[in-house]
């Protein structure tokens, strides 16, 4: 029996769109998916780096011109991972031509645009995905299950973090990461902490912001620039449940390389998470025997699909591009009909609506209704 | 040649007042001091209490009266350990005596108190000292040393918090803990988060606090009782230094028993602590050879003065109560015209004052300055 | 340019089968290799198997005559997953019918028979493989790098294990892993922990060995069956180096999944490492300063070739089957004569010798040269 | 009511001797003993030497001639914390006076010297102690009652180890540790892994011991001096319970600290300690619901005597003079009549034993019957 063929157009070929190309390869193996993936076409700025990318990922063309790929007849499926600024444009212009878009985060550097593209994939019925691919964790559906069958109890208490040191040399030149619109650790990284957060936890209704610029300027080729995002944002949280929470991100945070974590305190449980080793989670249960209570370490294995798709012993462990693949068949199985899209964009602009709720209250310097 | 002898009055005998007993017994052996404590007489509000006390502890006198202990002649210093709300009247009236005084955590419900008992300290001319015993740790030490040395750089970030979970259990009933006046997760514990921010980041100057009650009411003998005070406590950190920051007190935290934890980033190196190992301090040094570099986990030795007192060999490990004897020792020292006090009534006032901020902060919904 | 073809054959469908397939989707892409794979034909012992892999997989052939693998002219490697006791007919008859032999570990039950398939492949001039994949760990790169650079200094000690509790269950039923032909813990994962022994400290000279039998029987279709092979199995080591060790294999080792781990000492150095977390290496420097000494996490990173071809930003962490696709590339570049065989025959007989070595030392209850 | 007096003499002020004093101080306040000790005299061999300890620790006198405190008719219990070689001529001529003996680890180099003070000892009904301080731990003692309850099921397995790097350093200077008579890393530290091994797995029956010297000559006053005891020992045991397994000592074990660990498995369940961190046990439960098992990390509190009399608290950690003050109480409660000896002559020559054995057993490359 042939498998139908989803055909894959990419847009932007660097860390994420490498990501991308990896997560189909994977899916398609891991998931036994009734699809075949075919590497359609590929799209970056200069011939070299559109061609390297095609030779190097499998991509049947390669193109300058990223309008090829959303408008070519035969492309299925729309990857963005080209830099923030262009994702709205991108995107708009395959929705119209009728493809399913997947998109990198920040799905737009503002919200209200992250609401267009939005409004615009659900009226033209096509899928879409963001880029959120901490959350396809096994771990973190293990969490989530565990707290919606109430092993947690009540949940009281979230405590997330998300920090990284690839910002902390001052002498490190100023980046697209640093640009005014939509750029920012909170954007950029807090992001993900809220996502994870409203993951587990539920809708955030109120946040208090505070976003920080420790280093004032960066080299740039134009001589010092100033620096008018954050490098480190932080928030506290109120949720609809009546938790209470904060996070934290941060790009200055020496020696921390992947440092999402959280932990969720329930009125009979606890959990913390650290995505430094996340293949594991570690459990508190309050009806543990007395004198026989402890955090413990659960490593992930088959109990905690999709992990049994990649290996049938526990403690394996799957690593970052696998969630990446993990991430994939979600969304092709929405795609297909099957399931409900993961992470859509309506969450992404939910995302950036929280973002930018956090940049204001943290200008304003009050507590914000989300 | 015969020690000077230094009498000693303990007014309370529960968990803290014992504390405070193995204090000077451990000091004396382990730090050679030139003095020899005389446990002269213990007070409690009961008979059976004050003399069970007297006989496990080996005082010579028992008392239900602690104004006995203040007048007393032969008696140097006055251990205060009774409930917080009497801190005050018990203090002030040793230091009209001439005693020097020895209070436990809160100083005083009150900043108001706590600098008006600091102010006839001062006066007075004796010698004061609170107990924030987790900064005795060798290992806080070490991070002060390594922050003021400049090992870490220009210190940017703080993340503090302490956390435990007994208060977890809503059907546990109300305590004098649960006193609106003075009481609350933030000041019970929050207190110790930021005496360990200012002991290694310098003075705070700005406040954002979020005081949250999670558990309304709680049995007490006269039905429920309505609960007035925080469990859960936050607060976004201004440091004069220009460092950014955070703290969260949680006595709802789940599992977590004794999580007074830190990082701290610097632009060239990071820490980060946990009390539940305090013998350990991990260190992120970014001078390390590439591809060596990760935090370190240093172990206490010898190197990390006072532990040398305990143990010639590393990594053998002091505990809670040897906290303790390096508070008494530190504490003598000052009495003795050795050193500077370590944590007198002025810093204890100072974390008042920072506690009632937080939580004025909080109600008002807005940023303070300290 | 069209990348040159490499047709791949795999006979057997299970767990090592899977990851074999899952290492070559994952190979093409990460490795950017001037090969493209075809997955030709897969055999299974029944049309059902063979068929569902083929389609699973994307095989475009399947079979239940394994042969019709080795006798494809078509096809350049065969992949044997197939049971330990089918690998010597299988591999001899693809080498010589010319193929790359690509084998799943053991080599074979016997040393001998893995000294014949090694002399064939020798002889025949082809290419192999044996799939020891935890060494294509970028960290035990690492570790291998700074102990011939000398890092650690002189290598003095050793201390290997690898422990699992698959067999922990004494109701677990007999399996092909306790047939006494090349069976038991000891072969099947202590040859784990001696090649990684080796493949970081270089040859054993003498081994000490103790196989013990925990679990005397076990149920079988056929009733109750008795248990010929060892569930423990130890050994006391010599190295050609000078220095001394031990490994331990056990797989009654109750909630540990994947603890291979080891730790190696040196005149001015140690490691620690587990495959728990095994995208961290700890490393002890003794030129550290004084007061600043500890085991240092080290997060794998791009610094860690090959880590920065699945990922450019350390700490994201690589999975199991990436290191089969690290396998997989590395066996690849030895076909297309760019690089070394990274673990050929010859080093699987060499492991085989190894552990009836240990055996053999077990039962004669005396040191053996090896 | 005044306590009873016990009067203690210590021959030795090092290491151990401080440790003595501060398990008398610690536990005559911890532990609300029926007595009072008093700190009678002290000796060591050099006036200065003994004065200071009597100044620094408190003894009422001191001397340098050891045997005034044997004939002291005052003295209860004499403190044994001189040169091991010393041990026996001491231990005997105070357990011919009549007094209580506690000696220092090992009780003497040869077992058949251990031996004859035991017997001596029993013949003369005084109570004796040998410092195996590590057992000390209430976590240790929770692992007892666990193994000893069956909630780990039938013991299969252990793994211990003890190991440290104080001798790494090839040029530290030849000590009396490396004395033939007694000496050696096996003797020194695998004495307390045995210990441990003993204490919770029962009595060891076989033995195949391997004892190596890794470093040939260290530098002495004399010269270079040829190194005769091993630096590393290792050893494969039989317990008579049926369970197999293995102890190492090291002393060149770069980077570790206190590395005195151990992990045990049984057919319920396992357990995982180290000294690095010893409030903690590591216990994973069979029992534990499918998807939510993994090792849990119980910490030390008020639930694994004797840690509450220490703290009321969980997760306040003793520390290693803690050890020292509960073998101290457990001792005392011998001598009072209200318990058995914890550790005593003969427990402490049941280990020279087996030290003597592995020695033997490595030397003839042989199993031993022990």
């Amino acid at each position: 029996m042939k498998k139908r063929e989803l055909r894959v157009g990419l847009i932007g070929t660097g860390f994420m769109g490498q990501a991308h190309v990896f997560g189909y390869a994977t899916a398609e193996k891991v998931f036994d998916l009734p699809v075949r993936f075919v590497l359609d076409t590929v799209a970056d700025v200069t011939d070299d780096a559109a061609n390297s990318a095609a030779r190097r990922f499998g991509f049947e063309t390669a193109t300058t011109e990223w309008r090829r790929i959303v408008e070519s007849p035969s492309i299925d499926i729309v990857n963005i991972t080209a830099p923030n600024a262009l994702h709205k444009e991108m995107a708009l212009a395959a929705i119209a031509a009728g493809k399913h878009v997947y998109c990198e985060k920040p799905l737009a550097p503002l919200a209200d645009d992250a609401r267009e593209m939005t409004e615009a994939a659900e009226a033209a019925g096509i899928m879409t995905q963001v880029g959120f691919n901490y959350l396809c964790n096994p771990m973190l559906a293990l969490a989530k299950e565990m707290i919606e069958a109430g092993e947690l109890g009540e949940i009281r208490a979230w405590r997330g973090v998300h920090a990284e040191d690839y910002m902390r040399d001052a002498a490190g030149p100023w980046t697209f990461r640093h640009d005014p619109a939509g750029g920012g650790a909170f954007a950029d990284i807090g992001s993900h902490a809220l996502a994870t957060a409203e993951y587990l936890c539920g809708p955030i209704t109120r946040v208090m912001g505070d976003c920080v610029t420790h280093i004032p300027e960066r080299p740039s080729r134009d001589g010092p620039r100033r620096i008018e995002v954050d490098d480190i944002g932080r928030a506290l949280l109120r949720f609809s449940s009546g938790a209470s929470g904060s996070v934290e991100a941060n790009w200055l945070a020496t020696g921390r390389k992947m440092q999402h974590d959280f932990e969720v305190y329930g009125s009979k449980g606890g959990l913390a998470f650290s995505q430094e080793r996340f293949n594991e989670l570690h459990y508190f249960d309050t009806d543990d025997r007395k004198g026989r209570q402890g955090y413990r370490r659960i490593e992930a294995g088959p109990d905690h699909p999709p992990y049994g798709n990649f290996c049938v012993a526990a403690g394996h462990q799957i690593g970052f591009n696998d969630l990446k693949a993990i991430e994939v068949a979600g969304y092709v199985r929405a795609i297909l009909g099957e399931a409900e899209e993961p992470f859509n964009f309506r969450a992404g602009w939910r995302i950036q609506h929280l973002v930018e709720t956090v940049h204001r209250s943290s200008r304003e310097e009050r507590w914000l209704d989300v």
